[in-house]
């Protein structure tokens, strides 16, 4: 009996674009890579070698890429600057889209996708948060949803990357949106999942660039802290930073009015600890994909599904938009000094309405 | 040979004022209780039985105290709104004053007690901020000041009370100047410790009543969320709660550009730790005391030893002034919904000087 | 291009077995599960849904299925009555063979597998010890194979299982070996690995029947500690249990003459903690495949590998038998009370030779 | 009005001994240290500005000290030769005396101050088991004694020394009686206290020479393991060394029906957490002594209070026989490599009687 797979191509094979395609060429039973599409020569260099040999067809040109014969699905991992095309034009082939994060760093290009999927309600059309297949934010949630903490009501989260002494990041963020939509994307989605619909009151960031002044240029920082204030008297705050010694160490922290959820405090790259003059180490994981590799191959996996089955994908496209749409907020608010202020229904109003 | 003792008294038998009396007649062996005064007679009675059989001479009316013969200390634990004019009492009788922070919930009232010690300076004069006395946080300071973090850039620090369901706090926030000034004054003292004199360019707070709405009519919340931003690039945030479900749960987080530490990240009542059907388990101090008491004997006897042998205290008087203001700040921020400006010589400004 | 990928078959469908089949099924990607074979109606059952939809041939007679066309390598996990019998006809038939741990509760039993696989050098044929790839027990092995605790001198490790009140392991105990061979012959095959080519001296053991007295007419125990002397001047000591209430907790300590290494000395089943008024809690997996999974999805993706490109096995058959001949000399001396010696070439002594 | 102070002495003024003198000067409000002696010049020398100008007498003769004008209690610190000399002595004087742990290296001198304590049973007569008056094993005990675990059946726990490079513990090993004897006399006496009154049925210890060899020409080595088989179907395990890199690690775990409590698994010392490029790093304490401090000054204060108000003490002076007993026979265990059995009233038997 043949069993039917999900016939799928991968759009840019960088650094999270190479992980995907090798996601769905190996770690995604149901799932066929069929395709994948770079415009670099390193990285079709790559997947000559990579993903060639076992029937992955490659292309240097995208729109050629989405007619492949018997095409499904396509996942969106390029640079973030194409995101938003890359997916409108999929959408428009009939496929499938998996969009890595986020979707734009402007909110009208974001919503330029959702628009786009609201066309075509029989497509699965999803944004990559990572973070929402991680098995320990799962948990999280369904604890709180099963009220083992109460009503969430401070919720604190961070995104913090091992420093990199190349400086790479300086270049990178003329592209990225600045560290809120880049880095915070994650928890201020993750914020929006676990305290549902509320509704945003208030905005203010700040910054520093403690290593990389530089990026003031770009109007970015290396670490910055956000407050985000709810109309349903909820409060959440973010730190997102490029400069931890250790590795990368993302955690969330919720505060409920019985209790309190934490996930990932401690971080650690693997179960050993070493016992030393010095004291007693453990390492920490180098980097993001250190952390959720797991949560990508399931994203993979339950996409594939969702496509194969036609079942409801784990959260809306919108909640991309809502995530972004904060981000930018905050990215602004530290760029002109200032806090932003909200009313009920969205709309920014000129002072604080207590 | 007889060994010289610091005779003091304690002004304030409450629950505070008690343990500081009792430190000072068990802990300090350089210390010699000779007088506590307290207005109220449930704590004359406990003193009657505790104290008094010791030969601790006991007062109602704190001026017949401060005349109290041969008296060289006092130690002011009274209700935070009396604690300056106390304090300013005693300095003004020669006599060295620990007063427990803060000074006072306004910044000119703080500032009496500096002008005070100012025309005095044979006296010892210091705000009882006992972290600095504990192991811990000097651990950290040394390691800071040792360079091994690097330029120490971002501070993020917290204050978190077990949830008291008596509603006790609600009452004491007409007094206690509000959650910035009564719970944070300790992170924001720790903060200008670690940074040194970093000078505030601006304050953000937000907060939310999440048990107590009542709480709002003191213009106060029972979780807060504050950022100060110092014109040096750095920052710091702040957070305090009265709502823990666990127990007291302080800690500190200083980020440098080479390295983090992190104090009391995971908060233990002791080293038990419970394998049960539900899991692993520990347990974690209900209280502040049962974080802080080793810091607060620490205290006492670094005082009593200061004032024996006129050594430099480890921090000045006025470092109080300066957490209150910016404690009060902070209350401002979260009470008009506002960010605060301040120039590089501390006056405000209206608007953002980026 | 077509990919070679290793024709496999997985004798054995009940709990591990089953997680086998599933293992090479999904998540071997140069693997094909091509036939399964199982005596019990139940199990048989399952395979119909759940392998022979993806085309795996369904076997109620082992050595039928060893016929199966172009198969190339079997998996054996039956029961451990019968490991050594099905990996020896496997053999015989020119097959690789990955054999569930132990090769039998008998020395000479799995003495057997290994003269049987070295008659046919061109074959892999290899003992499941599962923590040889789990990532965290290799990392380990690297940091001391590298020097950085020195000599490696003491060797502590448990098998603890969570509390089954189901009271099955009293009547599995008649099978089993012992807990000294059915749980501990892991940490002994871990202390050979990491001990080198010691030789044993001498071993002891001694054994509660904590929760199921029972036990005691198969000669077996809940709770066992057995110590064993090297020759080398090194000793190593076991606990194994059945009674967890937490969960699994399977750890490991090695001390050398510079350092400690320590292996998962606090189990956590994810990453979330949890603070509620009795405390901070944390979870922990409820049996091994919680601990161990992703080193079982290793172990097949590295024997494919290795059958495939005749590749190194990571260890030797015959490090099965050494674990098993410590394993069963434990269980002899928890039996019969007494100490049991051995000569520097493995030959048993009535006295000690001090 | 005065209050009744213990009028109390130290005898040994080495390095515990200092300790002892200071507590009960300093830290022991209802104590008065009136005298101290030594026989060590440099001991004196230390005292004659740390303890004399405090009003205490020092003394070069041990008798002479026992006639100090209105002694009341002497604490004995001593090396462990003299200390049931010493005792006895004082016993003799008619005063109270905690002594330090061991009573002897060997069990009839242990018994002799027993015997003499027996005769006057107006007096105090406590051996100085430090962890019975630490915080977390009077949790620890409290919880058991409550049921939260079930029946305790399983014990753990190991008394493990930083590496002291100096080899200074190889000629201590000549008067210390071994390493059972010494360190894991603190682990069996709290086996003892958590068991109860359980009855020794075997013991059995091995051990080696890690990085001291010349401690063979005393019978001891710097790792010992030593398991010992109670009669009514518990086990306790043991482990000692004196290697460890990063400092004092002593724990304990107690396995019962129904749970686990584990004391101090992950050694500390301090709140600091340390991120650094090498990862997560904590310093744990370096001795006994930075693990106990508060026990010790908990045991003066209760030593104290008992003596002054006639109170039973925590623990009989004849659980300290029972620690030696078991200490040595493990300490010959490991000399003769033979298992050591006993009948259910305490006498030794030749074989095992299952």
């Amino acid at each position: 009996m043949a069993i039917k797979k999900l016939k799928i191509a991968c759009s840019g094979l960088g650094r999270m674009g190479a992980r995907h395609a090798l996601h769905f060429l190996e770690k995604t039973p149901r799932a066929e890579l069929v395709a994948a599409f770079s415009p670099d020569e390193k990285e079709i260099a790559w997947a000559r070698s990579k993903l060639e040999p076992f029937g992955v067809k490659l292309y240097t040109d995208y729109e050629e890429m989405l007619k492949h014969p018997g095409l499904e699905a396509v996942v969106v991992a390029t640079a973030t600057t194409v995101h938003a095309e890359q997916a409108i034009k999929a959408i428009e082939k009939d496929l499938h889209v998996l969009c890595e994060k986020p979707l734009s760093t402007r909110v009208d290009l974001s919503q330029g996708v959702v628009d786009a999927a609201k066309k075509k309600p029989h497509l699965k059309v999803m944004c990559g948060f990572s973070r929402r297949f991680d098995a320990s934010y799962r948990d999280a949630y369904n604890r709180l949803d099963n009220g083992d903490i109460g009503r969430a009501c401070v919720f604190r989260s961070q995104t913090c990357d091992k420093l990199d002494p190349s400086g790479f990041f300086v270049d990178y963020a003329q592209f990225s949106g600045g560290i809120f939509v880049d880095c915070n994307i994650h928890d201020i989605d993750l914020c929006l999942w676990y305290f549902g619909d509320s509704r945003v009151k208030s905005v203010t960031a700040v910054g520093i660039t403690a290593v990389q002044p530089a990026l003031r240029k770009y109007g970015d920082v290396d670490n910055g802290v956000g407050v985000v204030e709810f109309h349903d008297d909820r409060v959440a705050y973010f730190y997102s930073s490029r400069i931890m010694a250790a590795g990368q160490h993302d955690m969330t922290e919720v505060i409920g009015t019985e209790g309190k959820l934490t996930i990932n405090a401690n971080p650690m790259g693997g179960l050993v600890e070493m016992s030393e003059p010095s004291g007693v180490r453990r390492e920490i994981p180098p980097d993001y994909y250190g952390r959720f590799k797991e949560a990508f191959i399931t994203e993979a996996n339950e996409f594939t599904e969702a496509c194969l089955e036609n079942k409801k994908l784990p959260f809306k496209i919108s909640a991309a938009v809502d995530a972004v749409r904060i981000g930018c907020a905050l990215q602004e608010s530290l760029r002109s000094g200032k806090k932003i202020y909200f009313d009920e229904v969205g709309n920014r109003i000129e002072k604080a309405n207590l």
